[in-house]
């Protein structure tokens, strides 16, 4: 009754690298090979940093090789400034360390992933909505309005329900035609514990890569498929249903395992045992249900603030006040 | 393990009167004193109606006296417009035959609860959007034009923790200023089983309750708080987390129930350990936790379209053809 | 040709007393009994004060005695966030000297007026957004949280022709039921200038009044009409394409007033004539035509940016810095 | 003081081409050589359509070789269903009268150009709300779902303003990666008589081409840029200020022109000096100004419905009942 088992019955991969990591090594019971996990404490997050470092790695953990930080903090869930600044300054942080800049001139394509219309899918969109593009300034105002500013694009493309595109056929389209030297992909994510919602901010330099979490086989977003490397920054605002059913199950089994006569029942939860049970339950909706906390508006709100800021700072390497402000 | 014992450890009340008759009769195994459930079959709605006749069928249930009405039909999940007009037929048919009006010149007030920003909450207000106000119309535009209308006023005002006014003071101010003789409040609603979202549209003439669904205490919106009648249209967009939690495990040991050593085990589980089982795998969100399916957004844009066509064929009792083009 | 008379041949009001001052003083070539003008020079705007002192004032200028506190600046058309917070101290200095709080525990009910379905009426609904209401709290968390706090509610109840009902009666309705100390209202006016649009920002003691520009015959809002006082916080925001027709021709026979043929035919230009002239160019819309600038989405975003600001500044008298960041 | 004249002073180009039409037979006094207009008469709509026939006409028109097809109507400023079916009907079957499709087979992109955030410019976004994606059904669904259907993406790719990206760049982009037989482009434009707001649309088999009214310098969607047909729909919502200013000068000095004087001194109206007239009056905006009518958002509303109406209608070949309920 593993959860990586459970996971692989119902379909589902782990969009967070940390969760897939505790799930293997909970399971394994030790280190994993070719993975390394790095841990640090700032004002207002724990940084751990999950770095798949070759392809047994990568095939252990089902991630490709790169480096997944995870920011793990509770002042998403506040309505409090000062927190979120701190908090911002943090991602711009480790948001620069990865960025493969060779030059100032380096522009950025900033890609809002997910649906307008669903809100705890709205994180993309909000990010660039709340992001100044300046590609287009460049020769149109005065020289020393741009000095400093690297060349900006954003898109939120919209989903395949709504589009009939993939989306990465369309941002593929707009790579081609614009060629920026990077982009950043702004996702919301499904966790597999809701105690990471509104907590969790994780960074990627491996770009989006398919079989995502909530289902959308949409083909990867990544340097394979772009021609150019691809940032993923990914906030879980949902859990499957079927996780969570599946964890009260264990929790359940768990508080009874004193008693003999349940170890021996319990030998029979094998997986498809576990679904056809849980699917009684979810049923007809099954896969596409999902769990999210009633105040998602104002989880989705304050960390699409929090990312916008961090992108402002990160992205524009020597910024004269003025054009801070004018970004700000 | 009872559900309505579950539903009060948790503080859940059902919303839709029929859940609760259904669950109640399980429990009894029978009839219910002072309530009485009639059933008719629509061409794309089964209708349930739920007369909770007294004191005493009201005590029982947990629902004041009144009828509840429940259009249960699977044709809002899919966007076929000429199965959804079928639909708002009905639904006209049954609000037609509740509308308390004593003349042409009986005046509503539509309210549309909920909020705009979540949404699993914004049915009301999509309702009221799509709803055309004529109380202003008397008297500024030519008769004929008025003529066989009745005079409908529109609100949608939003929810305690963004106005911060009791939604239900709001109302009631409204009300003694433009004196309305009728209220239809239009609300979404927390279910007790997934397979109610998007199936299901539930009518009352005893108007919204305290105790309701998704945790907010807001006093009621009915006969005795506005002095005039309230109906309520609700339809179930969530399901609370817990319940599904509760589900699984009762699920499971259903599967399991041949077992004698379990049938043992589960004489133990009493509501609280089940409320300390479930909160483990909640926290930290625990009551604020809800299940809905992705393609939520779609399904209150089709319930919305649905109860705003029956809105207007129910409440203007002779339309001229060119008004009824006006409306639809 | 004087533009008052203009203005009432086409029954528009200038909104803005300032307008409505210069408008008179031209005409009149000198002071205005019963009004008087004072200036101040602040960083990012110059604050020019109205005060119209008794009912001769109040005659002459059509505004009623109170004081009209306009803050000109050419900061909103720009996005430069450390000018916008400048601006928004002033206007939260400016809107201080004349709130009328007798204790630190009154309450005000914040109103935004307008549509929010079209942007440059958008304004009112914008800056409710983006305020935080408080009256919820008090009673409900922890006290430390809410101490230096004001209650504030807000309600954005939108116009007449979506609702049917006149907005003086919604608020009255609200002001009732929960009795705040103080209104203040929120509104987009119409300047009789292009050059007032983005850089205007008008305070007043008087609340909103009859006669209004944009030709909405609501009622007043103002402590006559709700009891209480009512501060209206107006921002122009499009002007009337009739007052720009009328300025046209004005333009026109100024440029040409050196020859004396012209100067003998304007004298036939008396307002039914001119009124003519105009209807033919703006039929078939004429008094519902509208001049904006096509960036009036981003003056709407940062003016009620600035807006919202100088109100969390101005009515939470001692804020602990903790909940000032909740506030920002 | 010719209407082409001052609108090359402004810079302006006349995005309708039964104006540009009108205007310069207006001034030539007769036909245009190779272009050719025709009338028809529908129930609720008048059509004309200017074929441009010949480079010399496209010359002498400041249009490309092509068909402008323009539909006079006055029932989008009502809200009445019937009619607005009506003129859906008679735009989709001019609609049909110029699509280029060889097969049924042949796939669409439906573009909807303009800012979500600016009233006046949301249509195209609106149809694209409006309209179902096809295209990612094939091969999904049953075949009997997708029989009778052309495959249709849509896209609403934001301004210049907002993406940092020429909107032709993305679209280009899309098209390389998606292939579609034709591209529908819709775009709010700009008239240059207030009475064509709400009550035409324009049907081009020539896309959308640079210099263009609202001021956009954006580079063409047509089929030299695109390599695939474009056909562009456009409706005006807004007419420049400036426009109108030239326009209240002309009627003032038709007016006056029994009186010989005036005569005399309108020969001194050349272009540059109106200009100047009427810069004095319309700055700081000056060409950026927009008049449009207060009742913009029913219009686009109204409008947007009877174009998305129209597409499904002439776009899907031999939809089955069951398809056409669930498009329409």
């Amino acid at each position: 009754m593993g959860r990586t088992e459970i996971y692989r019955e119902f379909g589902i991969n782990l969009d967070l690298a940390l969760e897939a990591h505790e799930a293997i090594r909970g399971q394994r019971g030790g280190e994993i090979p070719g993975v390394k996990l790095q841990e640090e404490t700032f004002d207002t997050a724990q940084v751990k940093t999950v770095t798949v470092l070759d392809q047994r790695g990568a095939s252990i953990i089902g991630k490709p090789p790169g480096k997944y930080i995870t920011l793990e903090s509770n002042v998403l869930r506040i309505n409090n400034k000062a927190y979120h600044k701190q908090l911002s300054e943090t991602l711009a942080q480790k948001l620069k360390e990865i960025l493969p800049f060779h030059s100032e001139n380096n522009s950025v394509l900033i890609v809002g992933l997910g649906n307008w219309n669903a809100t705890p899918d709205a994180l993309g969109p909000k990010v660039v909505e709340k992001t100044m593009a300046t590609r287009h300034l460049y020769g149109k105002v005065p020289e020393e309005l741009t000095n400093g500013l690297r060349p900006v694009s954003t898109i939120a493309p919209g989903v395949l329900g709504i589009t009939g595109i993939e989306t990465a056929e369309i941002i593929r389209g707009i790579v081609e035609k614009t060629n920026p030297n990077l982009i950043i992909a702004i996702d919301a994510l499904a966790a597999g514990d809701v105690s990471r919602i509104g907590a969790t901010i994780q960074l990627a330099n491996t770009g989006i890569n398919p079989g995502s979490g909530v289902g959308n086989k949409r083909s990867g977003i990544n340097q394979e498929t772009m021609g150019i490397p691809v940032i993923a920054i990914g906030v879980p605002t949902v859990v499957h249903a079927s996780i969570i059913a599946h964890d009260i199950i264990e929790s359940f089994v768990e508080q009874m395992k004193a008693r003999p006569p349940l170890t021996e029942l319990t030998k029979e939860l094998h997986p498809p045992m576990l679904k056809m049970i849980i699917d009684q339950v979810l049923q007809p909706y099954s896969n596409s249900l999902m769990v999210t906390p009633k105040e998602v508006d104002d989880l989705i709100e304050n960390t699409s603030k929090v990312i916008a800021m961090a992108l402002a700072e990160a992205l524009h390497p020597a910024m004269p006040e003025e054009v801070a402000n004018y970004l700000h």
